[in-house]
């Protein structure tokens, strides 16, 4: 549902047609960690051909590497509300009684579906208007729609106990949902997810062609400070947006959610005499159930992924998102220290009539 | 190509399957304006059904206020190269020069494609960092591979021409692409399209059961107030998101873009007693040729949308997407002035056994 | 301390020197709240004289409508001490254990002075770093000197409990003071003071010779949109950052946090025939005791404010702050909506020989 | 002028005080490049005493190491003046026509002042919103003045050219003054001065107590990382802030502008065994003459620093600046690289009885 679009149910929906984006698996990449430990292929579905072999060779490389670790740190799914008031002083008031009220806010949300698990809440007042952002878990699904039904149960209640309050908006865009924000990354929405590898050198000459070195100093000119003076926010990462696109399509996501998703960071640096690299997805909005999980090819791409019944199956394939993210973000950085490589690479590509 | 993966050829690039994300005919929309004055119907690809007759909804209802102006101000693609000297002098002395040479460099950059006009440079120095942002048109092309073929000479012109240079990247990431940044709204990147529509208070009624105020209110709370204290970035908007990716995927979009094409403004007020309603996109990047758009059902899908064969096919889409943006905003904004609307109507949805 | 700079003792500290820059008295300003129902006057130093009488006109406007209103939300004070990991998989046991020991950290930071109380911790992981943003209420000071000392303190336990996490730095930006940002916003630094007045349309055209209706969308159409096309952040007035110095510097502050402070937001709309008009600063950083405030013309001026001996010496400055700010935004919103008034006044001003 | 506020002359303007604020020399500092060669006090006028031995520590050490080089990249005034029309269409059709007018707009602005040089030009279109930020050199004054009074006089052209435009605001925030922008970065606002410094091994060990990796380290972790995460804005610094309001005060600038000013980023790196270290400022708004340079004590301070009756005034200034800067951000990474440094060196002095 999302900040989602209202039905007029007289319009026929027949849907007759379909988008058939190019799928591949690629991989395997071996991955670590208290979620994962498995060996795992993964469905790209993309128009831009060339990331299915450069993924592949930056899982190559981590496998040989030993694997990528991933950690999720952190998973919730948000929706704020809005009301207002006539002024500030009002507003201050249902500020302070809303926090007091909390395990009651807590209780009105859960009962509207036994998948709700109420984290947290957030509030901001600006003049007489006030954003409640409700935060809560919603096990396997992204949570968009159970997450709007349960506001909208909190946003009921809160307009008939404070009749100074009166409704302005089911999304105060402070959830905030598909949108460029700081507030996904400060505050959590959807999964927090990191993964690192630790790669020797000699590994990164043979598969990359390039050195530890290169590929640190190539994120902090590149990644780090190439961000920031293009006015970026709360993002330092070369590509992160196409393997995320690529995952979501193949697994039924609201692909949408890439435009905040995206927005992770890459930290890189010597170890001894190998690379230390890793990516930080702060905020990636996914499930395993739920809207679009229900196409076939979807649950055929789940079930091979393992994310139909493990133990976690949203959880899981945040992990291999993530992976999949530094083994695309790995291999592209190594291409950019060469000069001419990225360049060449797609010209030979295009002289072979694959398609880009 | 963009900020494009290396290929190593040695893996096999079968294309085996598909992601078949369902596609609907949603519109059709009246356009006005110098780039297109018809009724077009639009292809949306999505797995959030709920967004086909929301978006008709949005263009019925402007359609019946006289349609949807659209104008097409800017269009370039951009590449930043990057390189570093031992100190800041010496990116002083080069940072002088590359403006004095700009009508070599753009000689160098429009001998690699017949289709490339340079159009300007702006340059960045961080300390012994120069970051060159090379910026030219593409004709129909989305441009992301030709332009970094041209940026390719023009670096290694740089690191000929001037010794004191040295390759650091052939992207220094202040291009930028597939991010999130206030560069290219800023300096333009991909077209720059605004859309809007004034609509007779009676048609806001009738359609929306709402108000021309209340959709003024909501836009000003929500996507003004409502981004700015969720810390967003040169956005402002509902899901703009949803409808790119949609219209995206229906035309062989490199559709990791929305990142930043999502990155738009809504504006509204009331004009008289009518709703006077924009949508603002700086910088969406699209194209009607080049990789994605020789799959067959991308070919259908811009033929039907006259795109094949116009004297502008890019700039057209470009407005089509604007006017397909407005249509979806609108009919969000309007569903969520209504307390319970959002939810209810997914609900009557769901219970009716329509995928959502 | 703040992100304070070292003493090397071996150098003499005779201030010898001062900078005098000119202070005026302007209001008084009619304030109400749970904090301050007062009539005060403000002291602004400055070298922008128009300053005074333009705010003290906003002042005398907001006074005829019966007085401002002001609400103190929150206040804390914070820093965010920094340590590392060898892999991801570390920081997620130190940053679940450091969850599980909240109480023991507030202990800790707690243990160092009788003016703080613990509040709140928030942790972000990037890759193998672990940013830990200690939160404390600070009683009348500002508190960058006590926050910095009780994280030291906590700091030292971090790496003697965790002999994997390995210092970094005292500061990890994530605090973050000085600064740019949106943590603070979203998290809270410093005091969050909101301030409304309603102002009927009379008095309006009486003081500053316009209407509600241009005062409100000039608001909308400058300080939302034109901010948000600025590229900005968490921010939306016209000049905050010119009253919030003038007070800093009158009143003893370390008037480098203006950079932080001024990230407010001006919301006004029409209420009946009246303006509603409202300032929202949601992280002024600010004291009555501490570093600066013992020099004598800050006790005099504290005193004069009725901010030496009042229960909460801090938050009615932190209210007079914000009321000061909102007349001054008013005035100079006033004067905007007038083509020609602002450049006239200010000829006419120089013309008199006046400093500008 | 700035966002300036209006006079009300019937009030009188009888400035009775001053706020005394503390003001050191200190230094010197060894200035290296094509703008100045010369070793240089520099007054700083702070409540935060430490901020003087901690510059002048910077300071000695970066004048052993051969001193700082500094360069001044560009320079100009901003003013972005606001008009609408009723529709897009006639929006674009202004833009299109400023664009081709704009050497009769640029005649425009410069008749208006003899110290007017015409520089550039953007424009942002939303919806029917048309800013247009116009820029300007001012010679040795900062500007905004005198910029303003040029905007009104394009401004009023515009309305007259065009009746489709009405007023909005002489000021449209796309300016950006003294508020957060990512604007003023990239189109530039004031000077853009970049300085560095290249500093051997045992220096930074006699002199920090520290390594140049650790410095390099921190700089990555603190200042690149931790600002993003901090959802920093275009500014990767530790304290830039502080070193810039100490300088403006002292010299009678507008000091709201550290507010952007500070949006600067320290950019450190190993040369071979020595320290790279570097600060970037792209847009600091300062001048030699103009409000607030008549005071006595601003006289005597300009004279001092050679500002008065150099061929460069302001530019010389503004190298000071960003050497003043890089010196005061060394010191202080210096000490936090040190565990208890920071917060030890404060207690000694507290405990001394200095002010802090």
């Amino acid at each position: 549902m999302t900040d989602a679009p209202p039905i007029d149910e007289n319009i026929c929906l027949m849907t007759q047609n379909f988008a058939n984006i190019p799928l591949e698996w690629v991989g395997p990449i071996q991955l670590i960690g208290p979620e994962v430990n498995d060996l795992v292929e993964v469905p790209l579905a993309t128009f831009e051909s060339p990331l299915w072999p450069s993924t592949t060779r930056g899982a190559t490389l981590c496998n040989k590497a030993g694997g990528i670790r991933v950690a999720v740190l952190d998973e919730r799914m948000t929706r704020s509300v809005l009301v207002q008031t006539a002024t500030t002083l009002e507003a201050q008031i249902i500020y302070n009684s809303l926090f007091q009220r909390k395990a009651e806010i807590a209780s009105i949300a859960e009962k509207t579906s036994s998948h709700i698990s109420f984290t947290d809440m957030h509030i901001q007042v600006v003049g007489n208007l006030i954003y409640v952002r409700l935060e809560m878990r919603t096990d396997d699904a992204s949570g968009h729609n159970m997450v709007t039904k349960a506001s909208d149960a909190v946003l009921d209640w809160i307009c008939k106990t404070y009749p100074e309050a009166s409704y302005v908006s089911i999304s105060g865009n402070f959830c905030t949902d598909k949108k460029v924000s700081a507030v996904n990354g400060i505050l959590g929405r959807g999964k927090y997810v990191v993964a690192d590898v630790t790669i020797p050198r000699k590994l990164i000459e043979k598969f990359l062609k390039t050195t530890p070195e290169a590929i640190v100093q190539l994120n902090i000119k590149k990644n780090l400070i190439g961000s920031i003076i293009a006015g970026s926010l709360r993002s330092a990462n070369a590509h992160f947006a196409n393997m995320l696109l690529a995952l979501y399509l193949a697994t039924g996501q609201d692909a949408a959610n890439i435009v905040e998703g995206s927005q992770g960071i890459v930290h890189a640096e010597m170890q001894g005499d190998s690379l230390y690299f890793s990516v930080t997805l702060p905020n990636i909005i996914m499930g395993t159930v739920g809207a679009g999980k229900n196409l076939d090819f979807v649950q055929e791409n789940l079930t091979r992924l393992g994310c139909k019944n493990s133990p976690n199956n949203a959880r899981r394939l945040a992990c291999i998102m993530a992976a999949t993210c530094l083994s695309g973000e790995l291999s592209l950085l190594g291409a950019q220290t060469n000069p001419g490589e990225l360049v060449g690479t797609h010209m030979r590509l295009e002289r072979a009539g694959k398609p880009l």
